[in-house]
């Protein structure tokens, strides 16, 4: 992995620091910087305006825009829907004598800005000096509230250090945004106006009439003169403030938004609702908004935290990962789903990917299992489309897209929306492993089993008999592996195919007897007949699994062992990434893979593995694995650590938490690698901790890496808070808020409580 | 094959015709009614306007325009070159007493067109019934000369029948022809005037700076008093044409068009060539022009003729492709090439496929071998566009595009343009054929050489070496089956590219001894290796040839045979093009076939397989081809003949004569298809007449369709023209204009001179 980090923030456990502004590296910073609070995400841009190179991008879930794409073959989409650039509810411009800030011209010194993780908030300031000579200390904090998903709120802080004078400050709702993708903002005004000390604006967007109401009001430390300015797609407010030395002034604007994705709602109706949102959130001072922030964060830190001693990178890394995560998801709104870059940036069209299933669902499972169905019942809400879907590659039952953000497919490349088959087997897996982990039945009774029924048929008719092979799989595919665009019986997908018509048929024949009543609901609701039943149980008794005997390697594919081979290491790093210096076909036809494929589903089915199939399969697909994945390494150290390659497992982990922060990939500017900071966690909770999640209790290995002192996480198991500490010389278990539970740790049951148990670290488990 | 016949046109043995005007059909019969000189083509529409559905399309061979296609893939092309539709050189508008001519309004009565194959000219005339009750008899005749590649000639009669008075006529030149795949002129004028009796423009295409002159005379019964008329990218002039009952009037347009494919030349120059040209022309009567075309014509019919007794309908519909095929092309341009509708239409872009060297080019090496080397010379002249395209995909040597217009890739599907790596084999397989038959080592040696090694340069780096098998072959490619997207070792593609080596390697060792100068000079300008040599005969014996022995049947590439199995006789015609109908990942999940593969190479090698392997071979994959491509049947045809299955021969045969005469693809309104036309020469002489070119020497195994009386076809052969007459009892061989060679008729070396040899028809060679 030619992957090197670019070190430039400052170390901090609780924060991220950047100190002096740097214009090449702005994109990169408004990424790491960026807040949400999973119904808004805003990038760290500068609200003040700055003509340099700068991605201004403010981002709601759910809202998009469509986009045709040219295509006329039937089954492939004619149009994808994208998450859209939306209103800039911090625009802000602010000038002194004439003067107007703007970090691409103004001089500026003591430059600096703040992530604080206890805090909720993003703080920037500096000293402008003026032309004339004034300096003026400028501090801009916001915050998205984690608790009032509307609300957010600005404050600027003027400090004159050698004069007395005034500012003009503007300060409003913009939907002039430009799309950068689409090259012009993607919104049409509908309302605009002022109610009371509300300036609101109401916007659609051009095409799928989406609707987003934004209102401010503005609070100071002295009293305001205020002047309306509107103009197209814009409202705002110009005042002066008055600056004198040695006497900070201030404003506050609390900013209410509130959107609505289906066409079908009027703009009279949401501008009335974002009124009445509004009118609340004017009874909140700004210190109240504050401390609820702080408050919330300081809850999270409680239950969600990892300690690492001895290693303060990974330390602030982790914790940013953390704070990401739950920024971009806690689970408040039902059927929301994760982009591959969560609210900070237009990369991925703001699509969500199998990744949400199978690398971010875990560490909502652990941390906040309201979060962890939340997201299940986004793949609930979206089964008509992905029904609808089915029927679009002549199919039945459900064909859950490969990148959607309403439900539908809105990946242009059709390799990869037709042949990609596996987003239906990672939603029932996430079904599996959630009700597993959580007991939540009523979740499976009343919409898994639908969903599971309905992917069930889908693989049933998807999937074909091989002619000579006479078993059963599924040909034209391309699986988790992008390397092999499109193969027969691809293991992983035939595998958790397999593993899908089983759970399935367990559900239905658990339900049959515990819940009979519910059991004929959603029989007749998905008009189930019992010969699907035999006809799935039938397949899945006869799919094929590419197996070699001998050496215990699974096969890819048909065919992926006598593919001709390359040396990846002798690749030059010059030619990566691959995508882009190699001829695209090239790609395809090498025993080269881009990202974990079996090794995957011995990570998700981790315990119907033996230790020898893993350390054979590992060493085989491991050296030929270039990780053109960022959702890569983290699956390989878990496995490297798993079969004792603990200094394997620990460079795997070396950018998992700082992927973003050193900016690994080089490409940070175009917004956070989300889901992969699921896979941080997963590295060290799975890797180092050993924690396995797939049998029939929850178990853990813990080892320690040699560079850590020790380290500590916690999970919420079966409504118990587990608390575990890995030492150099022990492990300790304990239920952090009372009550108690019986785990496996290194192979033993053990019952933990609050008074806790303290074992010898593991032999060899330190490397 | 789910193919019926339209059937419409009036059955003639040397014209077409159709009675009465029917607008639905009225595109079909635009393409049907094609004029044509291989270097411009225009359709059968009617020049003096049409508001009704038209395709009204004038092309030049070569001259192209560019369109971009949005891609970021390295190796994937950017942009595309399509033949563009150009000047409408039969611009024509007349009215009467105010009433102006348009067939969608105007009341016509004995609808009559006709193309006819002796005169090479193509007529329509009708009765006007004007509103006032007046009826004007106007016939349109045009022709484009077969030996005066520019010129074209357009003559429009009027008979007044119950009346004397005159009509209004505007005729002239249009750049304004609407390219209707862009919705829009391509063109914008260069220049425009009147120069002596020549009036004239000159366009210019609007990115590839291609540029076209165009200017007319006229000549008339009657003396002229014209106008000039200018408007935007037209000049034209009108007059007044005098009708008196009782006498007919007429004018005629002659025409002449130069074409300058190459940005670099100026507009002026361009100009003065064409006014040079039109000086020549003016010297010409229209009597004069006529009289050239017919015996340019019955000198073709003299060598080139096919009379079917017993079979008007394909006595019309051979005569129709013969007709069309010189039309298309005939080899006074070398370096043009044939698209996939020759100049007939803009489907398929102009585009020239493999169809050139693996369909057309044997009816022009029996036929008119100059022809047959132009069109390898494009090969030759477009070798720099494949050596770049070769680099583009990160390998050596020439990479023949699967769709060009000039050289340049130009399909905008990269699985077909970066899969499909067939033609480059054709190529060779096309000079290979080309000098076997005629001889001609003169090419071989200074251009096909070059060639040859450029072309095995390309497979020897595109290849690689299975990891298993330790054999050498293709990974990740299409075959001519488009029903098999990416797959490993297409059994089509490493043979002909095993046949290459061989034929690349024997054709150096024979310059070596030979023609050591030329010998040296190619490898010299190829700067040819002597290590390749010995890598392209190792690659060339390990070459994976995919077969099964016990069966005899060749895997059409690894893993065909465990391909899931459908009967395609169980699809519903309903479902029929299934391009269209199905899912588009669908189609290549079968153990179907779109068109020949394995079946292809028993036809192109036809020597080197045995009878029981053919008929192995023929039974396994026709039940498994749906001939999706109109190239398909004949080869089908083709082989059945030879195996025996003389019906089934003739059920294939039964649409290629008159595909288009009777619209079995119902596409016929894009344009001919004129590839397939060739292979209904090959159908009749390959088929029927057992002809096979690629052994040691020249063979026959004719055989008489039942439903015929007899047939008789001629082929060009070491210099000879052989006149074949195949009865019901006897075959006939004869020099027809003098001369001896020696050909084998039913495995019996035959000498044939001009006294001629009869024998009997074979045993069971009747069907």
């Amino acid at each position: 992995m030619a992957k090197v980090a670019d070190k430039y923030l400052k170390v901090d456990p609780w924060a991220i620091i950047e100190d002096g502004f740097d214009p090449e590296r702005n994109r990169t910073s408004e990424s790491i910087f960026s807040l949400g609070n999973e119904y808004m995400g805003v990038r760290g841009y500068a609200e003040e305006g700055y003509s340099g190179d700068s991605l201004p991008g403010s981002y709601f879930n759910g809202l998009n825009e469509q986009m045709d794409v040219g295509n006329h073959y039937k089954g492939i989409i004619r149009s994808l829907r994208y998450m859209v650039n939306a209103v800039d509810w911090l625009y802000t411009r602010i000038s002194v004598d004439g003067e107007q800030l703007d970090l691409a011209h103004s001089k500026v010194s003591h430059y600096t800005r703040r992530l604080d993780f206890r805090t909720g908030t993003y703080r920037r300031e500096f000293i402008w000096h003026l032309a004339d000579g004034k300096q003026l200390k400028i501090g801009f904090t916001r915050l998205v509230s984690m608790t009032m998903s509307h609300l957010g709120l600005q404050q600027i802080t003027f400090e004159p250090l050698n004069f007395s004078g005034s500012a003009e400050v503007c300060t409003g709702l913009d939907f002039n945004m430009i799309h950068e993708e689409r090259g012009q903002s993607m919104w049409k005004q509908l309302r605009s106006g002022e109610v009371g000390n509300v300036t609101a604006i109401l916007g659609s967007t051009l095409t799928t009439g989406n609707k987003l109401f934004s209102g401010f009001m503005l609070q100071s430390s002295q009293p305001l003169n205020t002047e309306l300015v509107e103009h197209d797609r814009f409202i705002g407010r110009k005042f002066s403030l008055e600056l004198s030395q040695g006497a900070p002034a201030s404003f506050t604007k609390l900013v209410v938004n509130a959107t609505d994705s289906s066409a079908a709602r009027t703009g009279d109706s949401l501008w009335l609702e974002g009124m009445e949102l509004a009118a609340a959130a004017s009874q909140l001072d700004e210190q109240e908004v504050f401390a609820d922030q702080a408050s919330y964060w300081s809850n999270i830190w409680t239950t969600s935290d990892i300690v690492i001693k001895g290693d303060p990178e990974n330390q602030q890394g982790i914790r940013f990962c953390i704070f990401q995560l739950y920024q971009t998801y806690h689970g408040d709104h039902p059927g929301y789903n994760i982009g591959a870059k969560g609210l900070t940036g237009e990369a991925y069209r703001g699509l969500a990917f199998w990744d949400t299933e199978s690398y971010c669902l875990p560490f909502y499972m652990f941390n906040n299992p309201k979060a962890a169905r939340s997201l299940l019942e986004f793949r609930y809400k979206t089964l008509p489309e992905a029904m609808q879907r089915g029927k679009d590659v002549d199919c039945e039952g459900a064909f859950y897209p490969i990148a959607t953000i309403d439900g539908t497919e809105s990946c242009d490349l059709w390799q990869h929306s037709n042949l990609q088959l596996h987003v239906g087997t990672a939603v029932s897996y996430g079904i599996w492993h959630y009700v597993k982990n959580t007991g939540d039945r009523e979740f499976l009774y009343s919409k898994g089993a639908e969903m599971l029924i309905q992917i069930s048929r889908f693989y049933a008719t998807r999937g074909q008999w091989g002619q000579r092979s006479g078993e059963y799989g599924y040909f034209g595919v391309m699986g988790p592996d992008e390397f092999q665009l499109m193969v027969n019986n691809n293991c992983y997908i035939n595998l958790m195919a397999k593993k899908l018509f089983e759970f399935t048929l367990e559900t239905i024949a658990e339900m049959k007897v515990k819940v009979p009543e519910e059991y004929t609901a959603v029989a007749a609701r998905t008009q189930l007949r019992n010969e699907e039943l035999a006809d799935w149980d039938n397949k899945r008794e006869h799919m094929k699994i590419p197996l070699d005997t001998d050496s215990g390697i699974y096969e890819e594919h048909d065919g992926f062992f006598d593919m001709p081979h390359i040396d990846i290491h002798s690749i030059p790093v010059t030619e990566f990434p691959l995508y882009s210096n190699w001829s695209y076909d090239r790609l395809y036809r090498y025993d080269m893979i881009k990202q974990p494929d079996v090794l995957m589903f011995m990570f998700l089915y981790n315990g119907q593995f033996s230790r020898e199939a893993k350390l054979a399969n590992y060493e085989y697909y491991e050296s030929r694995c270039i990780h053109e994945s960022s959702l890569s390494p983290s699956i390989h150290s878990i496995l490297a650590s798993e079969i004792g390659k603990h200094e394997e497992a620990y460079n795997f982990f070396e950018f998992a938490t700082r992927l973003d922060l050193d900016n690994y990939n080089r490409n940070t500017r175009e917004g956070l690698h989300t889901t992969s900071i699921a896979a941080a966690w997963m590295n060290i909770v799975y890797g180092f901790g050993g924690m396995r999640s797939d049998g029939p209790q929850l178990s853990f290995h813990p080892a320690l890496p040699q560079k850590w002192t020790s380290y500590s996480f916690q999970v919420m198991y079966e409504g118990v808070l587990l608390g575990i500490i890995v030492n150099k010389d022990s492990v300790s278990f304990r239920a952090i808020n009372g009550g108690s539970t019986e785990v496996m740790i290194y192979g033993q049951p053990v019952k933990v409580d609050a008074a806790g148990t303290t074992l010898p670290l593991g032999e060899g488990m330190m490397a």
